[in-house]
């Protein structure tokens, strides 16, 4: 392998909370990376060549080989760098929980946060409906613990955390309050963003409005 | 634990592509297990409490703790029964490759089936198209070598091998032939019929013809 290949390179999107988790991941382990912010409205060969199935960030290229798929990402790092800030449990039974936490959160919050900025009247109210529901069923997950998995900070964290950036959006186009629906998690949350990995990888809520402003103008909504 | 909830069970439903990749599984590991067929046009309490989230199967109770989602069944029995046929491989590069093929299959395969017997005319030959490109992807995957990961059996077929009693009953209602655009992806599936453990897990796709059928008559498609 040539010698330029070798090291760490993370393609991402500032604003993508898929691409934030696999940051949250590698800040966990410590591991150097070189950053790469690509351009999602005009792809670049890199990217293209990177992730020709899915054509998506984030990729993590790993001594020029490249991982793709947020989650995959997320346990390829933990595995790698297995000597440090472990993410998933050791037993089976308790991987198997955190991997359905983690499913259920990539299956569901994105999509459903896109139904509640993309839509008006009755499509959105259906959508934060189906949203309070999300996060009041994570919500009875985490329970009364620090973390999803307990003590420790973990792969259903790193999955769902970047969201909470997003939070805010979904509050103002839907004229809701996650805070007042569920305020366990938000305060897991707050929790959350005091560990740097996290607060180092997420943006400000109000800089994601922003984004989001910019992707309703995109789609021609008001 | 109460000695009645020890061992293991599987809920499922006989043609399910999803709950045969957990029966596969388990005959490759060679575990005992109490097949419970379930009624899906009327769900039963163990199934709705089994699986409150998505009240889904496959769900499988070992020693009565129930983990859902079929990849996920699938990692749990490689972790528990980890003495014997392993699926996923040992290096954390080719995990990530496996799990992202697999990824690929469960969100691709099952929905454009879904698409080819639900519609008719442009919808049907757009979902046609898709199967053919998912389909060939999957075979330039494949290439040459015996199974997806390379001379043995893995997570990837155990993932993929099921729909391939599908394959008929996409090739009836879409007037397509799989084995003309796709050779060798169909060649794989015979020798994936050769082994007990899929051998016995899938159907006759003649009986999963006539299960489409009754889905057509169900939701009104002539």
């Amino acid at each position: 392998m040539a010698e330029e290949k070798k090291g760490v390179m993370l393609l991402d999107f500032w604003v993508s909370p898929f691409g934030q988790r696999a940051r949250i991941a590698l800040a966990e382990k410590g591991v150097e990376y070189e950053y790469s912010e690509q351009n999602l409205f005009e792809k670049s060969p890199l990217l293209l060549n990177s992730n020709p199935v899915h054509k998506k960030i984030p990729v993590l290229i790993h001594n020029g080989k490249t991982v793709c798929e947020s989650l995959i990402i997320v346990e390829y790092i933990d595995e790698v760098w297995s000597d440090k800030a472990p993410l998933l449990p050791k037993d089976p039974y308790s991987r198997a929980q955190a991997r359905f936490w983690a499913d259920y959160i990539d299956k569901k919050i994105y999509e459903c946060g896109t139904r509640l900025w993309k839509l008006k009247g009755e499509g959105q109210e259906v959508a934060k409906k189906d949203m309070i529901e999300i996060m009041t069923l994570l919500e009875s997950e985490l329970g009364d613990k620090t973390y999803f998995g307990g003590d420790v900070f973990g792969f259903v964290d790193v999955a769902l955390v970047p969201f909470t950036s997003w939070f805010y959006s979904y509050e103002i186009v839907a004229n809701l309050s996650i805070e007042k629906e569920c305020p366990k998690l938000v305060a897991w949350g707050k929790r959350c963003m005091n560990r740097e990995s996290v607060a180092k990888s997420l943006h400000d809520p109000a800089k994601v409005y922003e984004f989001i402003l910019l992707l309703k103008k995109i789609n021609g909504i008001e």
